[in-house]
C-alpha cells in the first residue's frame, strides 16, 4: 500500500510519529493476552463473568443502570435509536449533518430500520439550542455527538448542552449520546462521565479511539432499554458466541489510558499552538476542546505532501500519514493525540514547526 | 454457574470429556497469537493483507470468485438472502422449519429485512425434492442447510441434492448454502468443498463449530454479490475496524483441523454405535452422517441427570454437560466430535457404556 503512497511511506520511517498511541498491529492484542490466564472462561453469547463483569463496571462508570457490550458503535447506535423510535411510535430522529450515522454507515439506519433523519444545524458548526427550539418535526430522539468529530472535535458550552437536554426532556424527546470520544471531553467540562451521561437516556462509548483497544462498544441505559437492545443485537448478527478479544483489550487499555485523558488534552493544545504559528495553517478549533483537532492548510494536497515528506526526512518527526483535499487550493487532516506524543522531544518538535513555517512561506511566495 | 448445575459440575470434573475440541477459554486465542509476529499489521475496515489473503484463500477453497469475512453467520446469511431478494424483486425465501434463521436469530430476517419465509417440509425430516416441486409460492432464494443441525445433522443423498438444485436453477430460484458445518459433510459425500458449493450461488461457512475457532464466518459468491454484501456488512455494524482476532484463529484452526474431519466422522459413528447399544437410548440419525448426532433418551431429564453424574464419577468419562427436556418422559442432547475423542481409551469408553446400559435398565425396571 505504502509503495504507492510516498507520504505514508515517509511517515512510517520517522522516529517520532505524532498522533495516536502506537501502530495498529497484533502486538496490541498480544500485550493484553500476556496478562491473562489461559484458563479464564470465554464469554458465551453475552453470558459469563468475563462479559457481565465488564458491562457492570462500565454501567457504574457511566452512571447508568445497565450496559451491553457490542462489536461496534454502528450497531449499538442504530439499535438505540430504533428502540426510542419504537417506544414513541415515531420513526424520526434528529442529529448533526455530519453524524457518523449520516456519513459513515451506508445509511444502515434508513435501510435496516426505516428511520427518517432530521439534520439539525449546519455542517460547519455545532447544533445550537435555537436549532432545537425551532425544530418543526416531531422526533422520537435527539442524538448528540460529544465532541463533534467531523468539525475538529468541538464541544458546546456545558450550559448550552444542559439547556438543549432540558428542553428535550420537557418535550418528551429522548436523548442519546454518541460518546465515541466521551473520555476525551471530560477534562474540558471538568465533569465525570456519569455527570455528562446523566443528561442522556442512552449512551454509547467506544474502545478504539482514545482508549486504543481493538474494537467494540458499550451501550448503556436503563434495564428495559438494554434488555431490548440485546434482542436487536442478536438480530443484527452482533451476539457473537465470543466477544472476549475485544472485551479484554477494552478493559486493559481503559485502565491504562483513562488517567491520561487530561495529558492528551493539554498536549493537543500545545500541538495546535505550534500549527497555528505556521504560515497558511490554522487548526479547527483554534484551541482544541479535546485530544483531537483538524488542520486546515492553504495549499493544494499535491503541494503540501512533498513539503511534509521533506520535513519528515529532515527532522525525523512525522506529523501525519495522510492529507485530504478540501478544495483546489487547500487541504486538511485530523490529528488525535495519544501515547506517542509524550515521547517526542519538545525542542525538536518546535524546530520542526519552525521549519514547516519556512517551507510554507516559500511555497506561498512561489505561488504568488 | 456450575454450582447450581450438578451435571455441568460433574462433567467438568471428568478426566475424559467426550465432545468438542477443548474448553472454550482464552487459551484458544493465546495459542494462535503465540505463533504470530506482533509486527503484523491489523486489518482496517475490511482492508489489509491479513483479511484479504484469508478471504482469497477461502474463495479458492470454496470454488467461488470472492469471499468476505463476517463477524457472524447470522449477519452473513441475512445479507445473502437480502441480496438475492433485491435482485429478484421478490421478498420471499424458503428454508427448513428449523433453520437457524427461523429459530435462533430473533427474527432478524423479518424485522430488519422484511423478508417473508416459507417453511419447507416438516420439522423432523430433511427438505425433499417433492417439497420443492410442490412449492406454491414464488421465492427469490432457497436456503439449504447441510447438514441439517436440528435433526441431528442429517444429509440428503447427493443425487437428491443435485435434483433440488437443478430444479431451482431452471426456475431461476437462487440457492444459498448454510454451510456452518460444511467441512464436516465432505467425508460423507466424498466430495471437495468446491464440488458441493458449485451447486449453490452463495455459501456461508463458520469457524467455531468443527474448526474450533473463536467466532466469525465467510460469505462467498461472485464478485457483484460479495461487493454488495460489504455494503450491508457496514449497515449491520459488522464492518469492524479490526476483525483479526477472529481471522487469525479461523486460519490457524482451519489448517489444524480440516484434515481431521474424516477422523471425527468415523469417531462419531463409533460413539453412536455405543449409544445405540444402551437400553432406552437411540441416536438420530442412527448412523451419523457427520461428526454430530442427537441422543434421545426414554427417561425424563431429572431421572437421566443423576444417572449421568454417577456414571461420570465412577468412570471419569463425561458424556455430555447438559440435557434438554423433550417431553415428560424423555430428554435429548447434541453430541459433536472434535479433538477430545481421540484421547479417550476406547476400552474405558466401552465399559462406561456397558455401565450406562445397566443403569438405564435399572431405571426402566424401577419406573414399571
Amino acid at each position: 500500500m505504502s509503495k504507492n503512497n510516498p507520504l505514508l511511506e515517509a511517515f512510517n520511517q520517522t522516529i517520532y510519529p505524532v498522533g495516536g498511541h502506537s501502530k495498529r498491529n497484533i502486538q496490541v492484542l498480544k500485550e493484553v493476552l500476556n496478562e491473562i490466564d489461559g484458563n479464564l472462561d470465554s464469554d458465551i453469547y453475552g453470558s459469563g463473568k468475563l462479559i457481565e463483569n465488564f458491562q457492570e463496571e462500565m454501567a457504574t462508570y457511566l452512571g447508568k443502570e445497565t450496559a451491553v457490550f457490542f462489536p461496534s458503535g454502528t450497531m449499538a447506535q442504530q439499535i438505540a435509536l430504533r428502540i426510542w423510535c419504537d417506544r414513541k411510535g415515531i420513526k424520526k430522529v434528529a442529529y448533526h449533518p455530519l453524524s457518523h450515522l449520516e456519513i459513515h454507515e451506508e445509511d444502515g439506519l434508513k435501510e435496516l430500520h426505516h428511520i427518517e433523519t432530521i439534520l439539525l444545524g449546519d455542517k460547519d458548526r455545532l447544533i445550537r439550542l435555537e436549532d432545537v427550539l425551532h425544530m418543526q418535526d416531531d422526533i422520537a430522539c435527539l442524538l448528540i455527538e460529544l465532541p463533534q468529530r467531523e468539525i475538529g472535535g468541538q464541544l458546546p458550552d456545558y450550559e448550552e448542552l444542559v439547556a438543549i437536554c432540558t428542553y428535550c426532556r420537557e418535550k418528551g424527546i429522548r436523548l442519546h449520546l454518541d460518546g465515541a470520544r466521551l473520555y476525551e471531553i471530560l477534562p474540558y467540562y471538568q465533569k465525570t462521565a456519569a455527570e455528562i451521561c446523566e443528561l442522556f437516556d442512552s449512551v454509547y462509548i467506544s474502545f478504539y479511539k482514545g482508549i486504543g483497544g481493538i474494537a467494540g462498544a458499550i451501550l448503556a441505559g436503563d434495564e428495559a432499554f438494554t434488555k431490548e437492545s440485546k434482542v436487536w443485537k442478536r438480530r443484527h448478527g452482533g451476539d457473537l458466541i465470543s466477544l472476549y478479544p475485544y472485551i479484554l483489550s477494552a478493559s486493559y487499555y481503559f485502565k491504562q489510558r483513562l488517567p491520561k485523558m487530561n495529558q492528551y488534552y493539554e498536549e493537543a493544545k500545545m500541538l495546535a499552538g505550534f500549527y497555528n504559528q505556521c504560515h497558511g495553517i490554522v487548526t479547527k478549533p483554534i484551541e482544541p476542546a479535546t485530544n483531537m483537532f483538524h488542520v486546515h492548510v492553504d495549499l493544494p494536497k499535491e503541494k503540501l505532501e512533498p513539503i511534509l515528506i521533506a520535513l519528515y526526512e529532515e527532522t525525523g518527526i512525522g506529523l501525519i500519514h495522510y492529507v485530504k483535499e478540501s478544495s483546489e487550493t487547500s487541504c486538511c487532516y485530523e490529528v488525535s493525540i495519544g501515547d506517542r506524543f509524550a515521547h517526542i522531544p519538545k525542542d525538536e518538535l518546535r524546530k520542526a514547526f519552525q521549519l514547516l513555517d519556512v517551507k510554507m512561506r516559500e511555497a506561498a511566495a512561489l505561488s504568488e
